[in-house]
């Protein structure tokens, strides 16, 4: 049996020092560092393709520029995620910010000053005429066909000038994007708008073949699953229907396994569905993400010169 | 101030005497009494357009009748609803069951049995394969044309015998269901597959206008939303791109607010939004739906003469 | 494999047939009818000594006269609990009530109004002042001497005349109550007051033979535990240090295992302390007891003849 | 209003430039931040008397060094802690370790090796055996006669040497540790066995004065407030019984408010109490403490000067 050993803090210790130290300890601080330390072998492992799945409100948590990092990083290959995440990443991109809740504001004067929250964020209805105006302005500049989610996106990054953009980002490190549920998001909303005039419209099943040629193809694979929802299940499937299945996966999610949802499915249950390798490195780690991802990130960054 | 009144038992009470009794007792006993309240209400508002969303894997857990007989008495007229709970709704359909987990068996020999976990419950690979040979005997059966998830529902579901099926029962009583992910699920995936040779397919941007529609001739909207996800979001979506505002609102699940993900958020939060209008009844119910929803269907059930 | 059966559900159901149904069904659903059994075959079983944990606000809840229907009705023979609810049992036992949380309300106005909130409950503080006169008006009629907190309660129960009071429903039918840190209350607050001017103090060290003589001579044990904590913790460190191990558990919490704490920690860990016995009949079943509890108590009350 | 900015991170980046970097970001990662912010404040407030509540399996999780670092740097002045923490803490100060749980092992089979699991952390029975040892052999070099758990633990530290150890750190420092509900714990099951045939003997209501006495003393109080139970509730009384309430509250844990318990409660709800002051600085932070813990009290360190 390996022992314990006591979490060491200092004055001025690195977060990659403080997950070297978390290794050794127990409950969540050491599912934390073997987070890193399985996300550390899936980048080394070269023939491995790389999954993102983003669910849950990332971008209003504060977590772009993470997101960012590890798409810019290359940490990952092919991103799934909802379309409210890409809906808040598009109104930063076009200039309209999330801002905190102050403690004393009801939802009734919110809802009274067109001000949305989510939890302790808030984002004035603004964000979304703005949204609106720029998509609107951007799309006859897109290809005026049925697009997949993913050919869409792609397509739509290129006319994206933020560099703190997850989109654009994506779309200049050439890293595909699906986006299973577009039509349930604001996103989406749009897209629909403008395609009662337009020829350009965007079709999920179409989205198909790619995913499932991405898994069928790989020779190994593995994920970072963030919240759950549509991305960790689309992942989950395309191994499900083709001869594949997870070699290394690490999931951070607050949702619990007992109402029986995907979303708090663990991933020792995956392995009887053949979703995850029955060999496969994993963790579960039960822990907001805005205050995991964040640590874990860094400490790859901090890593990847061995990577 | 309103006294607390302790809940009194007896031999052979009846599910509407609990309810009754819990109405004036706390936490979450007093919340479920108000569920059956708030929804007697909605019922009972005859200018009322009812939501119903369903999210996580309300089928697996054995909620299917009890789903059959909120669309058959008519309790709600929308249903909006996750891929993968019409999935295994289907593999019911069609012959195959689901089956308890017994504590012994793990998850790597459930693999090699071939046998998926959800939870405490079993479903053999062979329910796909079923599912598939039964969907891809029935599709050459449907209209030859591109349809919104709703129309393909609708059509599937004229040509299912299983008087306990949800999809069924829908189509039996002509009620819409939406499934805005339809793309992320097995029963997306075999259409996709006979889309490869045959002119079906689904396109759920085309459901767009109908549940806006929806949304915007409904004079009042209530909404009982069962695991967040998708289905939460779209219906709230439907009111945040209309003039409207669900009046009337129960929420059960066990997700909760603080990684700010829309599946737990409160619905409290939803005023802000206008998804849900300042002035609407509503409860955040914090229980496993296969515990509070029959409680409240019998419950609604046994209080029907007088709605 | 057993077959999951969908619960069924029909107008004026008794609680004992939604057992029932639920019986055969999934995830919480199926845990709360193994619930019942486990107590069933718990109750049956005349050579096992049954003990009832009780932590969390189980008074403030509602739930005091089912507590006394477990009590009067002998489904357990043993009661530890934490001194907040014999408190708020107290409290009401003298003529207080709690009662319902308006939404409107903030807790800072509570406070200016000297209410107390719990959750959707409030409580006056006059509530405390009604409490202190009744306690030091008993208390110089007890015995003047040092006492372990199950004699202290069971003098105490003497006093009290309200039926519906578990203090008085336990003194009534003999059964001993234990408080091990009865200091951490406002009743072991009154009690140290009281023994400022008086010889009657109360020291949980005088539990410990009680406690460890009742296991040590249990043929077999059993226990239904709501809400973790202290009763939880006290009632399986007296299988811990003596040669036995409880055979019947039913566990209800919402409380979860990641943080390593005793109270969310599942019954299969309490197997490898010995805690509980390898071949125990046990669930864990995840929901508020304020909705679990009535069903499973009506439930047993119903089949009580078989009992 | 605020704005939100999103984290960003680096390589080698510190402990501490991640707090700051959290503290304009959304959700738990905020209230990490807040957390470090509102403990600063409160040790530079030099009339206030901090309170530490430490309930949960903190030592099995790792953390007994950065309790240990608390205590040396007086970030705290008065522990309240659980009987299992520092019965933890005792096995491992006689030589006894915590070991890491291989995931392929079950609680049957650790329980026929004699190993005991917290979570994925074990514990082999002779860490009993050698408590046992330990303290026998301290317990007749202790004053012979009825001590308060605060005056017990402080003469047990002296008797302690391993420098690492919480109740030796303690007593070097001269800080007082309260243990309520001792008699809940191996330690004080220990203390009653010797008492069987000798004169010292731990008796929690003695404390009610020293508590009381601190409560009442203090110009301004906060409390660090570690996974709830009774520390909690036990500083809470101490405020709720004394003209005096909480000025900076920081409260760490994965328990919820929605069944009532005071362990989840919301530091808002404590404010109708008079528990916690009406204009206190207060966050409630949803993590488990083995990744919040270390850095929180990291980050403190590395701004010590500046404290």
């Amino acid at each position: 049996m390996k022992i314990l050993k006591h979490v060491k803090i200092w004055p001025n210790m690195m977060v990659n020092e403080l997950v070297e130290e978390m290794k050794n300890s127990g409950f969540q601080a050491r599912k934390l560092a073997d987070s890193v330390r399985i996300l550390t072998d899936m980048i080394h492992d070269k023939k491995c393709t790389k999954f993102l799945g983003l669910a849950g409100a990332i971008v209003p948590g504060g977590m772009r520029r993470v997101i960012v990092e590890i798409i810019r990083n290359h940490f990952i290959d092919v991103i799934v995620t909802t379309g409210a995440n890409l809906t808040h990443d598009l109104i930063e991109a076009f200039g309209e910010h999330h801002y905190h809740k102050e403690s004393v504001v009801n939802d009734v004067q919110l809802y009274k000053s067109k001000i949305n929250r989510i939890y302790n964020i808030l984002l004035p209805n603004k964000g979304y005429v703005i949204l609106e105006q720029n998509l609107q302005s951007i799309f006859p500049k897109l290809p005026q066909e049925e697009l997949s989610s993913r050919e869409f996106l792609s397509e739509l990054g290129k006319h994206i000038s933020d560099r703190n953009s997850i989109v654009k980002a994506a779309a200049d490190e050439n890293m595909p994007i699906f986006c299973p549920a577009i039509s349930d998001s604001i996103l989406g909303f749009q897209i629909w708008m403008h395609s009662q005039s337009h020829k350009l419209t965007v079709n999920t099943t179409l989205d198909q073949k790619d995913i499932l040629d991405i898994a069928f193809d790989s020779k190994r694979s593995g994920a970072l699953i963030i919240g759950g929802g549509v991305p960790k299940h689309y992942i989950a499937m395309a191994m499900q229907t083709t001869p594949k299945a997870l070699n290394y996966v690490v999931q951070i999610t607050m949702d619990r396994p007992e109402s029986g949802g995907v979303s708090g499915a663990s991933l020792e249950e995956a392995k009887s569905w053949k979703k995850v390798a029955v060999n496969a490195k994993t963790v579960d780690l039960i822990c907001d993400a805005t205050i995991a991802l964040p640590i874990i990130i860094s400490s790859l960054l901090s890593r990847k010169e061995s990577i």
